[in-house]
């Protein structure tokens, strides 16, 4: 008979952390989708107005791993009133050659937040300079703790800044990211500021309206920005494309989601100008100018997704983690 | 702590079959999709040629369901050379209010037979002859049995006939049938003759080419097409759209899916006629001219896939069938 493994947040957070290794996985991921035969079918999503609800299903299919991932990712921004968290999700790994289900991650985003993160720090190491020592995020949630930390697998951070809307959440999670972290880490309530001399700025909020100005961007900075997942979201000026080299995660994607459609419809992205993804960079290097500025703009893939997943399930049954469920189905 | 209901195949036969209220429940599900704000966005379709793998993702929310399914569809046809079946698969169940997870169908496909047999019921019990006595099958698998059996459910039938390319495996089903549904079910190896005399035929097969041709159709005749779910596939001859009047059971659908795209490629479907949905007779019942022809397009919706899932859950509640599990998430 069957079985599937089930896999419960808390035994995710086990096996899998923000570390090199996921690091190293999700640019795997995107070196993969640059060179490799990938089917990653655009991005499934229902809305449920009536309960301020929306889920987003993605999935990708990476020759060479034996699982893919079907990710369900929920919403619900009326869950806080409830006591419950607004994000969930879950995570459903397919055998790659039966279509047989090989294990259930119910993570409830916790591997999102992870696979994130990671993309963060792939973009990063080939797009930030190799000296980058002070960073820059915006907003105070979860992604801008985790996008800090995870710059710092991959650059010599040593001082950062934090801007966020919220005063009081953007000091109390500047004080927690300086114990986490072993550098400073200051809240500067003034975003202009916080964005001056920075090596690096990750945005991480769910801006509707520019949040980072092109005037504030000095050569040889580099910009992540991660808010975006929605055609209404917008954190970067569209501005600034007139002045940074652009990468996507995925550009069917950012045509859609992300910040590269703001630009062009704003007219500041120059017509036929040839676009690259970051998988592009990762497959091949490329040298950084000193003085130049570098916009990497995440929606977030199908194919990081399966990525992690497959890390997970991996490392789960190294260890013996989870709970054999029998499913009742064939088995070859 | 949180928890969601895992149910098996074996769990979920208990509770649901193909019978009258099976019917109803998709029958209503249509009738949402023409009176209510259904949410159903198009299918994610994921394709692994290496593997002769295919998935496909349906959703739909329905106003008043407190819950909704995602349905994971993999077909991979290389496994029965594994000793599996082709078809697999499983749906989640969501709080419509919350996202988070309800319940867990390891169905194996099991509930997408019933809710596309009672599709089946469905047209017949609108569309068909209230007098419609024999029916035609053209196809010897599982629909090919389910749809007939369907038939019963909603019109006096007392005679079938069966047509399929492979005339063992149709005779073997004919006999089969005989004995499961009390009346003869006799192998017919020409398809006209088949067709001929029949007041409902049914279409089950993957046929890439039309297998009914629209010169053996007959006034008063009903055909539910229900084998072709990608563009490819093609069961119907596009002429018959000059005699037969149309429903789908989803438009958008039905225009990439089904049969419906292959008479406008063919133009026999005049330019600028007015089409209707199922859900649509479903919602105001129309009177049929005894000498109409009338030709349903089943391409298989999210909509039957979140009535079916809420029907299993609320019946598998009801019982206390399945086990708890222990999701480790937050609870309201």
């Amino acid at each position: 008979m069957a079985d599937m493994l089930v896999l419960t947040e808390a035994d995710l957070r086990k096996v899998v952390a923000l570390d090199a290794e996921a690091v190293d996985c999700v640019e795997d991921a995107f070196r993969a989708l640059a060179t490799r035969r990938v089917a990653m079918p655009p991005v499934l999503r229902l809305d449920i107005p009536e309960h301020r609800g929306e889920v987003d299903v993605k999935t990708a299919y990476v020759p060479g791993l034996d699982g893919f991932a079907i990710k369900i990712s929920p919403g619900f921004f009326d869950n806080p009133l409830l006591g419950l968290p607004s994000l969930n999700g879950l995570m459903v790994l397919l055998s790659a050659r039966t279509g047989l289900v090989e294990a259930l991650l119910l993570d409830n985003g916790y591997l999102t937040e992870v696979r994130t993160a990671a993309a963060g720090a792939v973009a990063a190491r080939h797009l930030a300079r190799a000296d980058a020592r002070v960073a820059t995020v915006f907003g105070a949630g979860a992604q801008a703790r985790l996008q800090l930390k995870a710059l710092t697998l991959v650059r010599p951070i040593g001082e950062a800044r934090l801007w966020a809307r919220d005063a009081g959440k953007g000091a109390a999670a500047s004080a927690a990211l300086t114990r986490e972290l072993g550098f400073p880490v200051r809240f500067v309530a003034d975003a202009r500021e916080a964005a001056s001399g920075a090596d690096v700025i990750v945005t991480t909020t769910p801006a509707a309206e520019p949040v980072l100005q092109a005037e504030w961007i000095a050569p040889g900075q580099h910009i992540t920005a991660m808010g975006s997942d929605a055609g209404h979201k917008n954190e970067i000026d569209p501005a600034l494309f007139r002045k940074a080299c652009y990468f996507a995660d995925c550009l069917p994607q950012t045509r859609l989601l992300g910040e590269l459609h703001h630009a062009v419809a704003a007219g500041t992205l120059p017509p036929g100008t040839d676009l690259a993804e970051l998988g592009d960079v990762v497959a091949q290097p490329r040298s950084r100018r000193d003085d130049e500025i570098t916009l990497c703009d995440l929606t977030g893939t199908g194919v990081q997704d399966t990525a992690i997943a497959h890390l997970a399930f991996t490392r789960a049954r190294a260890v013996g983690a989870g709970v054999r469920f029998d499913t009742g189905g064939a088995r070859a």
